[in-house]
């Protein structure tokens, strides 16, 4: 499979609150380290063209697009020294307000949490990762049946105009918006990374040119806590559109798969033509911060399944921090994807 | 002025997230050594009674006093061993959705933020800080024309059912209630503190029997951030109960004296019978986290200002983080009330 890969992303790795400790992320450069270790010897690896940045505009809004490209500058000229911009508070179920003009009312303001923050080099790190959603989502509009994306940092927690979860820029929903804009009529984003991708939901929750499917941990235990029920199904024009299979903690394969059929069976119903998936990996079992049960087997079985949809697909890489195991479990969707 | 203090509130000393880093809270125990120490030599010092914890329903709703009261032990249990337990994402401009059972989803859904947390003695603190509210309000309601609950944690950013800004129970809430319950037909709030009193706002916001009053530094650059415009002014039966008067970063006696005298108009107009003042004294030219200008002499004028308005008064303690100087402006703020 043709996969795109850039390193910049190694300028970004933010620290994170983690059980009211701050710590160096989970979400870590050597993640890439190892996934393209895996990767490089039976795929062909490709550096993204330069980004196409209107899209972004068609995804987040330009006022969260202006916070991104000036919240470091203004982090360092506010006289702060910590190496990452963390709000302190947020608008916890404050629905409308003004948005604060002080970096820290604006780091609270534009994210969900202090589970990531915004270094020096995130911005850079996050338009490279969706020059790579852009360039694979291009390969595919090109004639490819399928590009992986190896996307980082992720895309998937990041609304239009929040970010969080370790997502700053959306890829999958700039390659589903990137698929619609080239003609394609209908497009399906299916989200199997561990957590639900609550930014992508948003982006979307109206829309019904693109449908979202996720299959995720159970929010009432698990992050982002928030949103993932299955009650949300969309509104307005996209009522109908978005399909959430929380799933309990332990859950194995069995109960997985299922959810997945019931996902691609949504994708049909939809008559989408054109599939996005937010690849993550930590639905695994010995991910460090993730509770299911699949085996790299499994995700082996999971290329195949994607592969017997039989929809040009544009693969964007989400979570997973079993960072030895990573690189396998990537290849492995891939191995099934292409040998199904 | 009768003063009501215990040692109880040296069990809670929360870390904060400042700046992009988790350091002890600006909120610490010392800030009550040195305003005892100050007043002491003029004052009556006295314990609060037990709490009578009836009056907690009435101000926060049951399901965040369960939280508050269990939210220790299930960190610990949850393996946790930071001395502080906090969120690390919050329902961020999200106004509805169902309430996360983990306890880091839980510690997101029931606060405001990173700026302080939930420590092994700080359930006891608070209530500790409620009891002392209640006593200086059982002395008022005795007959006395006044008298300062030496409250820590302080209250007045706690809503009905969310902590923040080093707030967990709101103390000028339940001296206000319990002045109601007592057959004051109506209570004012007059909140002094540098912040905006977001959580007392929002206890009473659409309730017409208690009027609240805040000047406090514009939220667009301030803590909370998220409340405290002018605009906001009650809704419902509490439709223009409520009074925010925002200051700019920087603001000296001369405005921050008129704001003082549009409040005084507001509570005469709503012929509130008695007082409770959130006595914060952060606005003082030295506090190490905010910008306005008052000096120690502006709080003896604001006591003068204070006991004109006539009213038996609750005083409870809020913030002032300039702790050398933080008994010297609260001595000033009685000094001026008892001598008009």
């Amino acid at each position: 499979m043709l996969i795109f890969t850039s390193d910049i992303h190694r300028q970004h790795h933010s620290a994170e609150l983690d059980g009211g400790q701050l710590i160096p992320s989970w979400e870590c450069p050597e993640r890439i380290d190892v996934t393209l270790a895996a990767l490089a010897k039976s795929h062909q690896l490709q550096q993204p063209d330069a980004l196409d940045a209107t899209i972004l505009e068609q995804v987040h809004s330009p006022e969260y697009l202006d916070f991104m490209a000036t919240a470091w500058s203004r982090w360092v000229d506010s006289g702060r020294t910590a190496q990452t911009a963390m709000g302190f508070c947020w608008p916890s179920r404050l629905p409308s307000h003004k948005p604060p003009t002080s970096i820290d009312g604006a780091l609270g303001y534009y994210s969900m949490g202090a589970d990531c923050g915004i270094t020096e080099g995130t911005w850079a790190a996050a338009l490279s990762s969706a020059a790579i959603a852009q360039s694979a989502t291009t390969a595919v509009l090109e004639g490819e049946q399928a590009a992986l994306g190896l996307c980082r940092p992720p895309g998937h927690h990041a609304s239009s105009d929040q970010f969080g979860g370790y997502c700053y820029l959306n890829n999958a929903a700039i390659a589903a918006q990137q698929l619609r804009d080239s003609g394609v009529p209908r497009v399906g984003i299916l989200d199997i990374d561990y957590h639900h991708g609550n930014g992508t939901q948003q982006i979307f929750y109206e829309r019904d040119d693109v449908a979202f499917c996720s299959i995720h941990a159970d929010p009432t235990t698990e992050f982002p806590f928030f949103s993932g029920h299955t009650d949300e199904r969309g509104d307005g024009p996209g009522a109908g559109f978005t399909t959430n299979c929380p799933l309990p903690p332990g859950t194995g394969f069995d109960s997985w798969s299922e959810a997945l059929g019931h996902c691609a069976d949504q994708l049909v119903a939809h008559r989408v033509e054109s599939l996005v998936v937010s690849l993550g990996v930590d639905a695994f079992v010995e991910d460090p911060i993730s509770s299911f049960k699949l085996t790299t087997l499994d995700f082996h079985e999971i290329g195949h399944r994607l592969a017997a949809i039989g929809l040009p697909t544009v693969f964007v890489l989400e979570g997973g921090y079993a960072v030895g195991a990573m690189g396998s479990n990537v290849a492995a969707v891939l191995d099934g994807y292409e040998h199904e």
